[in-house]
């Protein structure tokens, strides 16, 4: 027996696909009903075996699901929470798979004010440089760690029924407040993404040709998509700032251990750094 | 017939085992002699077929090679330069895989002024944050860049025989002097280690948890060896500070328009380091 009968996916990208891709691959849905602006985007994730069913018009697309995961770029999640809960059924789930979680959830609360529907924020930490449905796939939650942000406000059977549901996709769920959630996130996944692309930026074209698997890995998600990432920002500049200048702080000490020829201070901030790095594996 | 009869590789790391490891897989080298200071490396080196014969005495290890290439860290080939030059075949041709160069053939115009043995220096720009022979891979070089350094010093049979040394194991040859060299790689190599090892240094252990791809890429070369790492710092100290303050400028404007809540002029700056980014593919 299907977990949810009906789900609908608002975005179908990358991770909207690959919830799709799991929901249907895993049979845990009736019908994966995918949600979208754009048609040709529909039509990829239709082609990709992400959604059993494509629409264009999102109160038509919610109005019957079970289970609705708003899976678009977060300022996009944030500017159609009023409607989601204006169309959808009273008795519907709704998570969202947003990068940052306060601007969400504080949104998903004003607009979910009323007794049911029952919203709890969700960010799976899995995800890939390469966006769009082609490159949806049906293990992408596997292992994975997806943090469930719920508040004082969160219903318990909510939080139950949206961790279950990312459990069920295969992926391991960490509970904590969507503050949190957005700070710790600003140090692991914003601030990797500000250093990545000032990497990138601070290198002249033309010395690429020498670039090695050091430059390609430290700068690979600067690829990602600079819309996407500008409202992750948005969403979270205060956390994001603190993760920053922790940064600064460590870059300073190496390079006074530079400036100074301290070898002993310059080796033992390396080895500082391979610990932590080491801690994780490769 | 084998292009070189005797090939001494001093040092037999990732780098000098692989080395060992694809003239023996082509058929380029009657022998291989690995010399090392420590005999369990030596042993895993040729458990690994990365040489055919070990010892641990430099002079006697390498006084019959045709080629020798000193694949220790900087410092040490530099420190051993001397005792190299003294030692080996007046028609010795001789190399280096070291990640800076001036340094070091500064060191070898000195050690090898009179009329042969012929050195230029290399740096192959193929490694892994793995080391030791036991990761040793006969292709590691196989369309990899190796920048080749010569001065108007060197002897033009020599430069085009370590050429054809590293064209011999698959490589492609790039020439610039060591000091064009040095500045390039600090921008390339040595500067995102330094970022990524100020970033690894800058997670709290406590929330590796959390770290998903985008962390551990731009990270990952953090592991490396932090002896080597000081190292190559320490012999390139002005062109890395050079490069980090052009890093750090790249960071003020994506925090300048992070902290003035300047979306335009952040997205911007993100699809200019996206631009550079995919200019290199994945």
């Amino acid at each position: 027996m299907p977990e949810h009968q009906t789900v609908a996916i608002v975005g179908v990208g990358l991770i909207g696909g690959s919830i799709g891709k799991a929901l249907r691959e895993r049979k845990l849905a009736d019908k994966v009903i995918g949600i979208g602006r754009r048609e040709e985007t529909l039509k990829k994730a239709k082609a990709a075996g992400a959604v059993d069913h494509t629409t264009t018009d999102l109160k038509e697309g919610i109005s019957e699901a079970d289970l609705i995961v708003l899976a678009t770029p977060v300022q996009t999640i944030v500017r159609t929470m009023d409607e989601v809960a204006s169309a959808c059924r009273k008795s519907a789930w709704v998570t969202d798979a947003g990068s940052t979680k306060e601007h969400i959830v504080q949104s998903a609360e004003k607009a979910f004010r009323d007794a049911g529907p029952y919203f709890v924020g969700s960010h799976p930490l899995a995800g890939d440089h390469r966006t769009g449905p082609e490159h949806a796939r049906a293990d992408l939650f596997e292992g994975r760690t997806v943090v469930v942000t719920p508040t004082d406000k969160s219903d318990q059977k909510a939080i139950s029924r949206i961790t279950d549901f990312w459990q069920s996709l295969g992926a391991k769920v960490e509970t904590m407040t969507p503050a949190e959630h957005d700070q710790r996130i600003a140090v692991v996944s914003h601030l990797p993404h500000l250093v990545a692309a000032a990497l990138a930026s601070a290198t002249p074209e033309k010395l690429l040709p020498l670039a090695a698997s050091g430059w390609r890995d430290t700068t690979r998600i600067a690829s990602g998509d600079p819309q996407l990432w500008q409202e992750i920002f948005a969403t979270n500049r205060a956390s994001a700032l603190e993760a920053l200048e922790t940064f600064e702080h460590k870059l300073a000490e190496l390079k006074a251990a530079l400036g100074n020829s301290d070898d002993a201070r310059l080796k033992a901030n390396l080895e500082g750094a391979k610990r932590i790095r080491d801690a994780l594996g490769n």
